[in-house]
């Protein structure tokens, strides 16, 4: 007989309702919720005050990632980087899978997959990348991973070496659309950004800085724009990932006006920190070095009000953490490109930060209600994502993957208090009113009251159904 | 003790979820969902095969409905009309109160309300129409009343002797900022529709089908942006009641995408019946005559696409059911304009026939989902008007207002089967496959496979809170 | 024999051309342009270095203006208003016609027709204006007055006992559609206007500058939607006055996009001068205040861009002179209002300034070139109102209304240089650097050199033709 | 001492006026415009009842045009072009100038050049086209021919072999900028294009009129995007040629909104002709082949609101004429591609139509008034690329290349009667009330009445000027 747990005396929030009740977990999954007078249990877990959520599902991380050119690797590991997650109250994680240039996708999926079952705390499941010479072989590879529930795939409009061409796009968002896989962009024109970069170069601008100068807001546009006009000639639908730019925001919704099933996701460091907080720094400004750049601080009240008009779906958080200094340990981080921007990896932190500064911000800020937070940080990524209703609710059923959040909390960020490896905070200091207090996953509390209780490799692989893409 | 109701075995839906699970209800109240085969109750509500909805919320109906001459008034009284709602599966509907220009508004609202009473099978509001002479002293009326739950007051913009000049807007919409109250408004430029009026009547140009020609598209979207203006300029949000035209429809989407708290309700008629189905006819046309007319096929699927984007929040009827005959008990009905289009009273019935309708049209022809559904003519309009978390929903603590509804029936609309005391049905014939099985309204079934379980008077008026306009 | 002129060595410029020619003038009119060589005339105008241009039409401007309740009149006749036109260039000028609520519109007519005749140095016509009484009997002394030339109509949509209401827009713009007359119309919602204005007085917000709040964006944006619907809805174009909010810019940009015939016209007080100027200011503030009000600085770009995409077709003055100082031989003038601003009487002067200001701002400034120039201050204007091809345009046979223009000029606009009677110049200091160096009306030398040589009297009643709304 | 001419008794008709004047011609060029009663001339034109204007400008053709893999060529040389042109009242056209993969753009441009010279009746220039493979010393070269009066690129944005990636945008679009060249684009996604018709293939759907079928609207909205983005981020303006689909000119109009430089021509093949007229032919689609394609008849109405919006600055033809028959001294025509649709020679003729056809759908049917007329297909396209004021216009010290065109002629267009060597026109039988009597370019008289008076070798080469992007 499964364990019992019930977590009592808390409200329950969902993207439509908000309601008290009592919530019953046999064995991992949600069996009842309402006046649970009457239910007894195992386990009590007292949520008195607390809001009680769908933990957090974060379709935008990069643990363990290594370089296109293998010459370096992200701070976090599948285990600090999912130990993280949980204590921000995320409790599933999509990575990726990226092929070497000699390696077959199936292969570079099943050695992720053994990295990632031994070491995550939480579940995870993969979105494979399109290589640039993607043919035919290649897409009945990643047929067979959609298959097995690896069922959006990520393109690159960017980036050397890793960027593909319109023969790939149409190829591959035709294939999307024919095995109910979900296309994802990285929406920079490459070409744009590294003729902009090769200028910023002949004319010595090298500092760590002026890797925002190389990002423009018009080639995000444009690619948007492609990519939209691509996946509308196949009859795909289309994810545009880490939107930063005003311009790419307003792109999507003059699509989404005309009824086409366009998406866009962004991530805190764009709504939270601006150009304006590194453009006077030295090497410093290599912490909030990422692509798409984190842009003006006049273009955040645009990419706010595209979140709270819809335009904007989901909040991931592009989690890529490298250190500002140099461990022996680590592969070349940040101090790689010290002086020299195109040499920074690109990336920032934020794996754990996610739900206390968005619900700061856009809650207590009084941008967004609770029920929206809970839509941008768990439903809705777990709909489009083909991860409902096993994550991303609270219903009979599903997963119990619970978050008792504390809403009269009074916590402040630091990098010194965060679990990722990376040795900076982009909040730090921030003082924020939510946090998590209790996190189920699976049923299991993995983190209560700020102590981890979860080993290494309890997390599971996810294989994913089709995306829902109704509105 | 109070008594105990299990709906076993269906599938829940609300606006966000979809899951298996039984639902209990003690007394009035929803108090459990989840696998309930440890739960025994007096009564058992077989859902098996069925989807279990929140009853159905019609904020747009005319009960009982005295023209403002006072010679004549709908067929329907609070009776028949509420019985017409419960066989459809509507569980709550917010009908409107007028003062007769010798009346105070809160005389007004005391007589409708024992009326209401007195008939009522399910649960019902009200909102006041806002006089044309509206001063200080109506406007503290109406401030009593909505203080008695009377939160959402309307405005028309048309009709002589009905309609408000742009000073009752302002003062009236501040008002309602102040109050808490969510300003509603027919929106059509009355005095443009008069003089279309009195151009068509100079050119002889009376029959039936002309009140058409005397409501143009442009006067609908003049109405919506001055509505729009005036509530941006006091800080009020806005509604605005039966859209049909896409050009208003337009003008709505334009303010929603610079965030203005601007939400429209549409009607079956207007996304089902269409001008090219009455230009033809003559008396009969009168059947299809109702303000703002029922407009042009290719206007139907820009309607339709509102819907889709999210323009239109919610669906109404705007039921007003007038008699093609003229019966011995009923004061003058639709001959009374035979021949001479201004005297035709204004109005069509509908209110039976919303959810069967706009499941078949919407959800069974692909335009929406079920969740989206749900939304539209149970919760969002709960939500907005202030009855939410009671209504719209299917929550602990809520009230047991719940729709079995089978998606497997084959059923067809008829004026012969239907309940209200009107004499024809603008869906005459038409076949639908999901259908009412069972209605409960507060933990009682007051319509089970067909047959009525309901007094006259169990129905309750229902002191409304303020609109949640969050989106 | 005429008279013959030859205007020698300068380059013409005209909307659309700049070619360097002679202008061979015999009598009131030209007759050819080319090499002059060969041509022989009575008198030479030297235009070496200089452009030549129409003379400039300025179709607002308020002379010998009296208040709508009588108490108060413009510091500016016909006489001095006239003057100061031409020594800024401006050859023709069109007025308006108010009559007394005692008085008829033809009646009206004849007696500022008789007084200007008396006073004026350079061509004018009148608008009438239409008032908020009218019906048939107005409109036909209306229509009249069109047959006699007066073939634009004024709308007022604010200022109590001057605003009309939708019945009269709607009767005014048909009979206009019907009589090939021009419909222009103070695009500001009265109501909102007064409503504002009570709502600051009440809060004892009286101060001069205070005029700015009481007129929001919205309620231009407002007006100019419903003049819009309405013009759409009887079939007749639409002039748009003084536009001075980029939401209203906006909002006729929307109606032109799709084809609609509606036309702006801004002023220079709303290009160069901002609310920022004058929110500082005590008593001083009166001589910025006019309606719809000078907006804010950041407003200002957003006009510019309306002219620069061609949203906005001409630029006229909106001059209406009233001093600082009161004079004793003039009735209340500005410090009627000190201290209490719906007291100030309305209106800037600027007919003087008009073209050098908007030469040096826009061609100087690189906003648009110089045949972008000719067309707003001169041809469009002309066409518009039914004056061209006599005015507005340097073609043979057109009257010969040439301004010499010196772009070369290093001139400082003050008030102690100007020649219309008020006080202050909104300009003061501001250096330009073209200015006309010889202006010619009908042939006769007018201006030169900065010294006037036109008799009173000497300008004729323009009777227009209709309007040319082609673009 | 020069020739004079005088053409006598006409109305001169520019963008901006009209009026009756003489015009004085002495030599090749115009001297004065008037009352030229006491001119003499030694040549009379009499243009009673005619209208006078600028001779047509076609910046758009393709005679003498070889395809990229050397295997074709257009049936019109430079003499029969040429001669077209003329008749149909065209006094300047713009051709191309492509270098085979083994030659450089210099050399290919002096070839060419020659071949004009030799050939050409009227006045021609050349627009390089930018090669695929063009790096720095290709882009010097074709400095070397901007300085030379080549001031216009085009780049192919599709076509295998010919489309430039956007590398060659980039890098080719800065170029302009500096050079003061004007960027012309073909706009289609080629990749789009490829693939659709790579399926369309693959389908066995090879039958002409399926050419329709692999070029998208979407495909040439991506392109038009794509390109405004480019120049955006390189600062240079955008010519878009033979703008065809309503997506394209609605993406021309939004950025023009913002004031973004970008220009855009269309043709009157697809103003007039549809995919309905040719859909059900068998081979004589292939009369109707050309890119982007004539589209569906729905879509012309959005072209031609376009053009009355002004969003569509130009007229050209993009005349490549091919035969329907195989005439033994020609390559391979359009039976090249008979049941094959790819290897249709793409291209329609109508240097000759262009005029008469544009002025009796446009002018004639309401669209738009002769103003607009003149500056579409001839004052715009002057300006724009860099003709003006030697063309496209009829001013004192500009070429004398008149047009005395004959409002009230009644011409029915055939192939029987037109002048190119295409054996089939695509308005067969269209009547026409508009045509030129006779054609002057630089002060000869080269058609009149239908008489041709021209040698072949007396057009020039136009060393063309900055383009004016002013509007």
């Amino acid at each position: 007989m499964p364990k019992r747990t019930l977590i009592r005396g808390g409200e329950v929030v969902t993207p439509t309702d908000r309601f008290r009740a009592d919530v019953l977990i046999e064995g991992e999954r949600i069996t009842a919720l309402g006046d649970g007078a009457q239910w007894d249990a195992d386990t009590i877990v007292d949520a008195a005050g607390c809001l009680v959520m769908p933990g957090g599902v974060d379709t935008h991380t990069h643990l363990e990632h290594m370089s296109a050119n293998g010459l370096t690797r992200t701070a976090d590991d599948f285990h600090s980087g999912t130990v993280s997650a949980a204590f921000g109250g995320t409790t599933t994680i999509v990575d990726f899978v990226r092929a070497r240039p000699d390696q077959g996708m199936y292969d570079a999926f099943q050695r992720r997959l053994e990295s990632a079952e031994a070491q995550c705390v939480v579940d995870f499941g993969f979105h494979p990348i399109v290589p640039p010479t993607a043919g035919d072989a290649t897409f009945d590879e990643l047929a067979r991973l959609a298959r097995e529930g690896a069922t959006s795939w990520k393109f690159f409009m960017s980036y050397p070496g890793t960027m593909v061409d319109d023969r790939v796009l149409i190829q591959g968002f035709r294939r999307c659309a024919e095995e109910g896989v979900l296309p994802m962009v990285h929406a920079e024109n490459g070409t744009l950004v590294a003729d902009a970069t090769q200028r910023l170069l002949s004319d010595n601008q090298t500092a760590e800085h002026q890797h925002h100068a190389a990002h423009s807001h018009v080639a995000e546009r444009e690619a948007v724009h492609r990519a939209v006009t691509i996946a509308e000639s196949v009859g795909s639908p289309l994810f545009v990932v880490h939107v930063s730019s005003r311009l790419a925001a307003e792109e999507i919704a003059r699509h989404q006006a005309r009824d086409f099933a366009v998406f866009g996701e962004t991530c805190p460091q764009y709504l939270l920190t601006s150009y304006e907080d590194y453009a006077g720094l030295g090497f410093e400004a290599a912490a909030y070095v990422c692509s798409p750049p984190i842009r003006e601080r006049a273009n955040q009240e645009d990419l706010w009000h595209a979140l709270q008009t819809g335009v904007i779906s989901t909040l991931g958080t592009d989690h890529a953490a490298f250190t500002l200094s140099q461990p022996d340990d680590l592969p070349p981080q940040k101090p790689q490109g010290r002086g020299y921007f195109p040499k920074i990896p690109n990336g920032v932190p934020g794996v754990e930060d996610r739900l206390m500064v968005i619900w700061e911000a856009g809650v207590v800020g009084g941008r967004f209600d609770v029920h929206r937070f809970v839509d941008l940080v768990a439903t809705r990524p777990a709909k489009l994502f083909g991860l409902y209703p096993r994550k991303g609710t609270l219903t009979p059923g599903s997963d119990a993957d619970v978050l008792v959040w504390d809403p009269a909390a009074d916590h402040t960020i630091t990098a010194a208090g965060h679990h990722t490896r990376a040795d900076y905070n982009l909040y730090e200091g921030m003082r924020v009113s939510g946090r998590p207090r209790h996190v189920l996953s699976r049923g299991d509390i993995v983190v209560s009251d700020g102590e981890l209780h979860a080993p290494a490799g309890r997390g599971r692989y996810l294989a994913r159904a089709t995306s829902d893409t109704s509105r």
